[in-house]
């Protein structure tokens, strides 16, 4: 069973309920963020998986942006751990990441809103 | 009287309306990328009259993205043209207005979405 069927709005979830939803949304979207890049093929299902969650439970935006800010901080330690804080900038490509997520949220969003109106 | 207060849905305005709106939300969002890392003072409401355009006139989220490319396509070429092409990697820093803008429109459009329900 997907994690993601209990499908209450993330603002009426119990405080254990939104660490846990919390904890596989940031773990999906790291996923995501370190195949970004890449030319895997699960990658456009891995977004659509995440997107779909989001947007099912109405989690608000300013968290999804705290989540990116999380674990791109984490990728940066990760670097200067391993002495590759030369390659630090190669984490502002990300953004690129981002901005694709919100891009197909908002547009979710909006075709849903539409709808309703 | 406001240039944006004839709020037709995008996709239900005529191709002469499309290009005037367009042309319009286009400049305003030129004035945010330019002023985005000032300190002036009427930034955030250039943001907000922004906004609220692109969401009164559920404008695609593709256009958006669009008019973000062509405007730091436009802003390269002239960096060219005046021999600064060592400040373009500065425009990349112009993504953080398009995630700033892209998190606004989709909270806008959640919100709305959410109070349908």
């Amino acid at each position: 069973m997907s994690q993601y069927e209990i499908m209450l709005f993330f603002e009426q979830m119990n405080p254990n309920q939104k660490k846990e939803f919390l904890k596989q949304i940031k773990s999906d979207y790291r996923q995501i963020l370190i195949k970004y890049f890449s030319n895997d093929i699960t990658l456009k299902e891995k977004i659509d998986k995440f997107i779909n969650a989001v947007f099912c439970a109405n989690v608000p935006v300013p968290k999804i942006i705290e989540i990116h800010m999380e674990i791109v901080d984490e990728f940066s330690k990760q670097l200067k751990l391993e002495g590759r804080s030369d390659y630090s900038s190669l984490l502002l490509d990300y953004r690129l990441a981002l901005i694709d997520m919100l891009a197909h949220l908002c547009e979710l969003y909006r075709r849903s809103n539409a709808s309703k109106s």
